[in-house]
């Protein structure tokens, strides 16, 4: 027998995909970087099925790449020759949902926002929301840590993942964490999983903590700036004032240009940066009306209120039209520092200055409260990898990042595209830790090989 | 040179102590557990004595036991035969306090509501509160991911940690995490460090995340019951209503009364249990009334509602003398259990059912918002250890806790008390996980041996 035909033999043929025409759309993620050559794409339908490739993955040696949406940025996802992609998007179980114990328990394979739309028939959210949340999958936001909109009064990721279900490298299963809202027994596997990008296990399931949703609609502000500076002194103010917005995002100049050539928003000429600020709190539009006179009082030009849900949504709906409006100007680096919220403004002005000296096009938008910045560095549609000065610009991003104290990479991952500067951050010695925790569970270096550490 | 005149050399005469007299007192945390006899107490006031004690210890292969305030109450910080036990208490720089990002650089011997005292001062807080945050220090609430009265509304001390400087076991420093709000870059070893009770590196200093401070009293309301179920069944009527309290504790009538005889508090002969809850949202006074109608509307015989913040703190007071009411009882064996919040008035009569199987007593208070229990047996102050009946007892706790899907510990750790039952909470594969990652950080084995995995 081939090594893939014993594949097939373990699983079912339905499940083990080879034509490489198919095979090739389950090979990359949303970043432009180009795969290997897969050997075979497996979907599973059960842990079983993870089971029974990891086993079959040890005897023979084979590289695994895990895959929920591959909606990911970094690269995270993509084919190594010679691997088997193990997808995991059609394990979409929701098999427990407990409204008293707010917790559900989730295959990986579970779009983000019909999790969420499950636990809101509850009177309960699940609060992680990456602007993917429509198309990414569990799996893969445990796997990245993601981030998203919410997570500037929510946590991230991690801080509603409560315990896992995972296939190790070489089949066998574990359970980590727990049930229950609190534990610490053992040492911290759960979180030692999330963010740890596929190279450590596979996740099959996961037990996530729900939380009551708000009671009202949240309550929203859109302030318009001529500086940046000024804009990212009013995140500072609202900040200070103990305002707890639930969502507070920055768009620069050429994020909010993108939008109008591509939807006429009416976009002043003066307008250099929008600011975004949400809070669901009862006293959500007392809040938001405070945050408004904070935008005022730092320089904005003028601040739109929400008075209704349609108007709070017309608001945010700017926000998620940045991505595709980008996409249409050509090819995307999409960046993910993220410094202490103090040093956004130095942060800001950081970029635009990279921006001239590079003599690149770049669109910022951040998630302003947590100091998480993207900028996108866009290229020619018609090159396959950005030129030199687009990586020389995003190098100089990187070592200033790491001189204000920040960090690569704030919700994205390091995949592949980060790995380059990773040791900039981590350093030697946690470099070896890293290898050594990594031998521990995948001793064989099956596992998404050649990614995150 | 003798092995300790080597230590005494690369230290300080008067940081090393050998007197028996002396050193005993640093060999026991608040368990009744007998330690070995520690070789020297070291007391640490720099990074640099961390990593000369740590070097030292590596090169002639001697135990080492990290010890913050010792109020542990599972024996992590206990003395093992030979030891070393380096005493951080004395390292209590607040390095920084950053108020425009609500973050804080400090040392582990930091007591705990030092800085939120420290935080407070400019309107900010440390949200994790264990009971013993008067006494225990920052370090050793981050080994062993200490919980508190604050954590129903606010989560664990994990929750708050951003990023740690920790000396391995080699004397090796790196630094984890970040102080950034988020960040993916490499494994969550931030995670990992906490909670693992000493056992993979001493922490000497930790970046922490500070909260707004609530700007009004926390509302308080005192519920007394006639039935321990019917208190159960407020709390979970509490939750579901939405209403996020920000402390919500159960005492039951053992605990009770031991409080009254010390301290006579009215104890009518009816109350079977109280519950204790305060909500600091700006709308507190509100939802405290709700929470009180919902105590009435589930049984209670008698509800306070605080209308003053002298009034909240007496309300609250009764739980804070618990521990101490029930160390005059005699010796304690405090256990830790946590099960789904759901379960909280199955556990319950199952502790009382296991009371009187064994005949032994039982007081419990629980933090009833997270399921956490602390049902603490008492037995003979003339005993050195606990009786049969009594391990027997806390074995039955145990097993029933696993049965409901619990964990042995919710927030003390394992230390030495909890290790004769862990392998039934975690499995063989997840053990041969922590042992191998024990081997990454601590080859020789020289760091806390014996205690948490
Ligand atoms: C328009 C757009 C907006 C986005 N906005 C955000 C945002 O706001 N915040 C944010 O954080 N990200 C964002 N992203 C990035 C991306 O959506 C996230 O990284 C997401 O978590 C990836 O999920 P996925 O299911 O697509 O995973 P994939 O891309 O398929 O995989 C991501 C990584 O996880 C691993 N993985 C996937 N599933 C598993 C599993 N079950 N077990 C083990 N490993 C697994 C993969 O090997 C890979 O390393 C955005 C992407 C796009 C295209
Ligand atoms: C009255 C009372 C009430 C309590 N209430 C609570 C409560 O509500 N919630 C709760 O969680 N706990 C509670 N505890 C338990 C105890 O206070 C906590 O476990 C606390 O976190 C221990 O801190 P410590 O500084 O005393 O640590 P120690 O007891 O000295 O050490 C605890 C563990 O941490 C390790 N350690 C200490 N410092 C370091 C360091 N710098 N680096 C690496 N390892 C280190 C030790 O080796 C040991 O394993 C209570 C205890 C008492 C006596």
């Amino acid at each position: 027998m081939t090594v893939i035909s014993e594949l097939v033999a373990a699983l079912a043929p339905e499940k083990v995909l080879t034509d490489p025409d198919v095979t090739d759309s389950y090979a990359r993620d949303r970043t432009f970087l180009e795969p290997g050559r897969p050997l075979a794409v497996v979907l599973a339908h059960t842990r079983d099925d993870v089971v029974a490739v990891m086993r079959w993955a040890t005897e023979h040696r084979v590289p695994v790449v895990p895959r929920g949406a591959g909606t990911g940025l970094a690269g995270g996802a993509t084919a190594v020759e010679g691997c088997v992609v193990l997808a995991l998007h059609k394990m979409t179980a929701i098999r427990e949902l407990s409204p008293a114990d707010e917790t559900a328990v989730v295959e990986p394979g579970v779009i983000t926002a019909d999790l969420d739309r499950a636990a809101r028939e509850h009177g309960l959210m699940y609060a992680p929301d990456p602007s993917s949340y429509e198309i990414s999958t569990i799996g893969g936001n445990l796997a990245t840590n993601a981030g998203g909109l919410r997570c500037v009064k929510y946590g991230v990721t991690r801080d509603s993942a409560m315990g896992l279900e995972v296939v190790l490298a070489d089949g066998r299963v574990i359970n980590t964490g727990r049930r229950t809202v609190k534990g610490v027994t053992g040492y911290d596997l759960t979180g030692l999983f999330v963010g740890s990008e596929g190279t450590l296990g596979v996740i099959t399931a996961a037990t996530v903590r729900l939380r009551r949703a708000p009671s009202v609609y949240p309550a929203t502000i859109a302030a318009e700036f001529t500086s940046l500076r000024d804009a990212a002194s009013a995140v500072s103010a609202i900040i200070a004032a103990g305002c707890q917005p639930s969502l507070m995002e920055m768009l620069d100049r050429n994020t909010l240009k993108a939008i109008d050539d591509w939807r006429n928003i009416g976009l002043e000429d003066s307008t250099r940066a929008m600011l975004i600020a949400q809070s669901d709190a009862v006293d959500g539009p007392a809040v938001s009306e405070r945050m408004a006179e904070l935008c005022t009082a730092n320089g904005a030009a003028f601040v739109a209120v929400s008075s209704s849900a349609q108007e709070a949504e017309e608001l945010i709906g700017v926000r998620r039209m940045a991505y595709q409006a980008k996409e249409r100007l050509g090819k995307c680096l999409v960046e993910d520092v993220c410094v202490p919220r103090s040093l956004l403004p130095d942060m800001i002005e950081k970029i635009e200055a990279i921006a001239v000296k590079y003599d690149v096009l770049i669109t910022t938008v951040a998630h302003a409260g947590d100091g998480n910045l993207h900028p996108v560095f866009i290229f020619d549609h018609a090159l396959t990898e950005p030129p030199p000065q687009v990586w020389a610009a995003a190098d100089e991003l990187f070592r200033e990042t790491l001189r204000m104290g920040g960090t690569l990479t704030g919700e994205h991952g390091v995949g592949l595209l980060k790995r380059r500067w990773l040791a900039l951050e981590t350093g030697p010695v946690t470099e070896e830790i890293h290898h050594g925790i990594k031998r521990v569970f995948d001793p064989l270096g099956i596992l998404n090989p050649g990614k995150a550490i």
